[in-house]
């Protein structure tokens, strides 16, 4: 039958998922892939094979190597060359440091957008970078090889050791910025030369407004209608950086069903993980977060709606934390999700049969599995103890707690120290815990009596916190009594109890002190349990990603390391609501989106856009979506066609991407991008930068 | 704190859910109301109390009086008077076979719409009529007293015999047209007095892409984009009507937070239903009915795909299945969801409790659960013989099944028959296997084999229907020979073995015939057992029903009885996929959603609706959504302010809104309207039609 009309029809009912998952079965049978993988393919391993079968399209070497050397990393970011002269294409939210650098006390450029009228005007910013990365070679033998002993611990000395030494070697000789790259948890070793670019100058960035329209509630999610560009310069020795490098520009922009590729650095995913390490996300971390989360929230919320003072103050906390619950309940979404528990489930069957075919594999890596499972099963026990036993609630029972660890921690060997305290971090606790520190009682005493609630409705009756800490008192009772109670307000007091030591922590009345030292001992039990079994399972854990490695080879990608990776993809519309969402949104849906919420924050269209309506084509796409593979830190990828052209600006995923930290799916998972047509529709008629336009779309 | 702020955060994080509900249970508790039952009020039982409590409105009998008889009950649907002239308003999809009707050879109006200029061009409408609720008197206790005997079946005599008599007295008297109304499953009656205007007249339609923009697949759901809007005035000795109850039009339309009620008639709730009812809905019937959609429009679309003609012939069934496929997967997703039901079985928990804790309403109602949940279990365990056990899967297997039932049928009394053939039934099964029709020999096979692998999926290794059926061979070689083999498909054949009665049925060689005999007893003793256990869940549902209106009185609306019920709502944005859907849609968007589908059917603008767009004020709001509870029956309802003036025009409902069927829940499920001003705004603007609007505007 006519497959673009089933597919039509499909997507009407939401059977699309079921289509499309049974088309991509075949496609994995035909080249040997496993989708739930993902596609952040390495550049030394691009799957030509299965691009050939998925898509008819193979391209040559020089097309990857000019696709490879006309993008570059920029700190946290990804980027793109997009003109002879060096022009760097990234997202608005990856230049936000640049952007109030060169702002100045008469002009916020964060809140009036930037556009440099000529290279004169282009503005320095420091500490920006791009790398453009220049070669790839594997040394995973040459690694291995160094590896001559047999005691773990001492394992990952030769290994470090070796990995500086090729690092520095590499450095020396080639004057690059070069990188020892660990993929599959350790299967594979590569060396990765960069050419670094340190004077990138700021050309034009929208206003906050446009780049972010839709704030917090809308990020995450689309339909979306943000312009999240900036363009920078690339200079090499004062002048603009001159390069045959870098993506022309689409005249018409990624369209409906077209292949497009992304090419970024993925920052991190978790697609090792194993069953049992993901049903203990979901069935023990990711439970408790959100719930820690919420008890946050509702006492911020409250504290903030105090006054104006009080609502700028905790404003950001608010923001962040809402983020992180808006991100981790899309990854428990997913990990809720039968349909996609069972994809991983398949994968895992299937992987550990390969690893038990072969006796070598089996022996090796065979147990892995059930270690971690075994060890998940009792972190599941120890979590509630984890969660309460320890000073949180309070970031006055917080310091309290830390004053009277930091004589012991301090006393013992680094690699002994709990975690808080290894390397550096325990004088910038030391630090902290001296300077200046203003607390909010009120607060501290509402999040204190909610965790203590919280613990008490988790812990059993007679649980060993809960009589320390209660004695039989309401949460409330004994909250008032500390909060009020103490002086560690009071820098002074502070400081006398750190300087005097464990004799003076341990002479002190202060009712705070005495509580931090009556929960210690119960949290130090619980925390060395944990840091055992954590180091248990990363152990386990090592010894499946080598054993991926081991059955799959590079047929599957690696997860995310923040190095470049080429991502396939389609444009394509999916199922959402019972109805379907469109492949694009459009500039009509920008003004739409602001009238619905009668232009309140964060729906609010900047001067520019208000005044200039009537002159924008309100037809031109704005973002689109597509099925590539992205993560945080290929925020500011391109994605172009097979021509190698600019199409669009990746700056986001849907709410339904999240559970891809985990396991690729794309029946209804998309990345978000700016159109390309949406770039070149607002410098002209918004920004009038005719400049920056014509030469983005000079051939 | 303050609250809109504490709100607007909270749907940011999806928190909003939690918080309305607390609100709720507030407000239950100050007013005595349970939520869950929604707010489908009576005109004889409106909530004062909690109107005032929640809103602090509380409207005099002269507001409520005008408010209902400003509205209309018409065929399936509802609407209201909006002129002194007698203009009512109504929903283009209740009036679509008016629109059909009043066309012409050379003018399609469902295609171009239709405006009259004058009174002369305003075009009768065969059929149509509207019932203008006049007075409501209950008459519970000259029912009761009716009935005399005790047993059950006798009961019903007596109290259909006296309903009857009651409303025929009642028509006579009055000339009006007159309805008793069973509310509480008999908990309660009312005499519902109507009077009903016979001419109305066809004013003005907009195009039937204009009403039903995005088609089926943004049917049920929202955001919207629809001018779902008919007008017709009533007329009254052939001159348009004159009449002082009429809503007058407000100057703004619906606003955010504002209380807004809709007056209309909805049609039927299950929200009576027990756990276990519901649960059986859930865990099987559910399921069940959906993989049957699902087979059917697999083959579909498949024999859709074959030819154009094809296409024509298979795509209303098509349509018509993927719309019951979504609602009943949103029943299903609203059952599924632990937060429903878990309000669900607390209210189950409250109710039982009351009943128990009076003996004499426990000895009455008390056993009533039990029975149905005990009754439930044994239906599901005859679930998969109800499904299979018959003649499913092929029309013609249908029709054989008929033949062989019809003269055993025909001899028993109406009321020992299986219920498709009690009545008239019975003669129309007759006359449809005599008649002419044309099968489809492709479809036929395709469906049979793929019902038969279903029933062989469900069904045990050694069932007797599949021995008999199958008796070892594959569903494709069976399906095959009875398609190939049955002369069924000749209009004689059929006719000879119906005429000739059971000897020639018994007869008979043909295979599909002879299949049919061989199914015939396993069917009947399935379907007589599930009869008898309807009836069973039925008498017990009923006394369910009695035992609410015993346990709350008036307090809890009755289900829906399609006639008039005036509920309170709330116009509210909600949370929607990770953010929020807005509280309206505008122009705007209307132009975005058919740029982002490249204006593919079914996102298609009326011809006008392009030529016109510069005319238009895209701010306009075009669709909103509050949380009234509305439900099939209601589309046409009108939504007034406080004022009672129209703010807008129900439509639909949202897809989170399926499941209140079962319950009423407004966390994110909410009624769909246009807006008062789209209509404004297009009247004057698409259709120049000032008349209208100027008639709409007058106060």
């Amino acid at each position: 039958m006519n497959r673009s009309s089933y597919r039509q029809l499909a997507a009407v009912v939401g059977l699309a998922a079921m289509l499309t998952a049974s088309t991509q079965a075949i496609r994995a049978q035909e080249t040997g892939f496993v989708k739930e993988f993902g596609t952040m393919w390495t550049f030394d391993a691009p799957p030509l094979e299965y691009w050939d079968a998925t898509y008819g399209f193979r391209p040559d070497q020089a097309w990857l190597d000019h696709v490879r050397l006309s993008t570059a990393r920029i700190p946290g970011c990804s980027s793109s060359l997009v003109s002879a002269d060096g022009l760097l294409l990234t997202n608005h939210h990856c230049a936000r440091r640049c952007i109030s650098a060169a702002s100045t006390p008469d002009s916020n450029y964060q809140e009036t957008g930037f556009v440099a009228r000529s290279f004169g005007e282009e503005k320095q910013c420091p500490g920006m970078y791009a790398d453009q990365l220049l070669s790839i070679e594997d040394i995973t033998d040459r690694i291995r090889s160094a590896v001559t002993v047999s005691d773990p611990a001492a394992q990952v000395e030769q290994r470090d050791s070796i990995m500086a030494s090729i690092r520095n070697e590499c450095s020396e000789s080639t004057r690059l910025n070069c990188q020892v790259v660990r993929f599959y948890q350790g299967g594979m070793y590569s060396l990765y030369r960069y050419k670094r670019f340190n004077d990138v100058r700021l050309v034009m960035a929208p206003e906050g407004q446009a780049a972010f329209f839709g704030g917090d509630p809308d990020n995450f999610t689309y339909p979306r209608y943000d312009l999240d560009v900036t363009l920078f310069r690339v200079y090499e020795d004062g002048a603009p950086r001159q390069t045959d490098h870098f993506f022309t520009w689409s005249d018409y922009g990624a369209a409906e069903g077209e292949l497009v590729f992304v090419i970024g650095n993925p920052g991190s995913t978790g697609r090792l993980l194993t069953m049992a390490q993901m049903e203990y996300l979901r069935d023990v971390q990711y439970p408790a977060q959100l719930a820690g989360y919420e008890r946050q929230l509702e006492v911020l919320r409250v504290a903030a709606a105090r006054s104006e003072e009080d609502r700028r103050r905790y404003e950001n906390r608010i923001f962040m934390l809402e983020n992180s619950y808006k991100a981790v309940s899309g990854y428990l979404r997913g990990l809720l999700d039968p349909s996609i528990m069972a994809k991983k489930e398949a994968f895992e069957a299937d992987f550990r049969g390969r690893i038990a075919a072969d006796p070598e594999l089996q022996a090796k890596y065979g147990a892995a599995w059930d270690v971690i499972a075994e060890t998940q099963q009792e972190r599941a026990k120890l979590a509630a103890k984890q969660s309460f036993y320890g000073f949180g609630g309070s970031e006055l029972l917080g310091m309290a707690g830390s004053i009277v660890q930091l004589p012991g921690q301090a006393r013992l060997p680094d690699s002994l120290r709990l975690a808080q305290y290894r390397g550096e971090r325990l004088d910038r606790t030391r630090s902290q815990i001296l300077g200046q520190v203003s607390f909010d009682t009120q607060v501290e005493q509402m999040t204190l009596t909610a965790q203590l609630h919280a613990a008490k409705a988790a812990l059993p009756e007679d649980d060993p916190f809960l009589r320390t800490v209660l004695n039989g008192r309401t949460p409330e009772a004994v909250a008032e009594a500390l909060i009020s109670g103490t002086r560690l307000g009071e820098q002074e007091a502070r400081s006398t109890l750190v300087e005097g030591g464990s004799p003076a922590v341990a002479a002190s009345d202060d009712p705070m002190i005495a509580m931090a030292r009556a929960i210690n001992p119960l949290s130090l039990e619980v925390a060395e349990r944990v840091a055992v079994l954590d180091a248990t399972v990363s152990a386990s854990a090592e010894l499946v990603g080598q054993a991926i490695f081991a059955a799959y080879g590079k047929s599957l990608p690696p997860d995310a390391t923040f190095t470049p990776r080429i991502s396939d993809g389609v444009v394509k519309r999916y199922p959402m609501n019972g109805t379907v969402a469109p492949y694009k949104t459009t500039m009509y849906g920008l003004y739409a989106r602001a009238e619905e919420f009668d232009h309140q924050d964060p729906w609010v269209l900047a001067p520019r856009w208000k005044e200039r309506r009537d002159q924008l084509d309100l037809a031109t796409p704005l973002n689109f979506v597509s099925t590539n593979d992205i993560i945080g830190g290929n925020s500011g990828s391109p994605v172009i066609n097979r021509n190698a052209e600019v199409v669009g600006l990746i700056f986001d995923g849907n709410i339904e991407m999240l559970p891809n930290r985990f396991i690729y799916t794309d029946e209804v998972s998309r990345s978000v991008s700016v159109h390309s047509a949406a770039i070149i529709e607002a410098l002209r008629k918004i920004y009038d930068a005719d400049r920056i336009a014509d030469e983005l779309q000079r051939k």
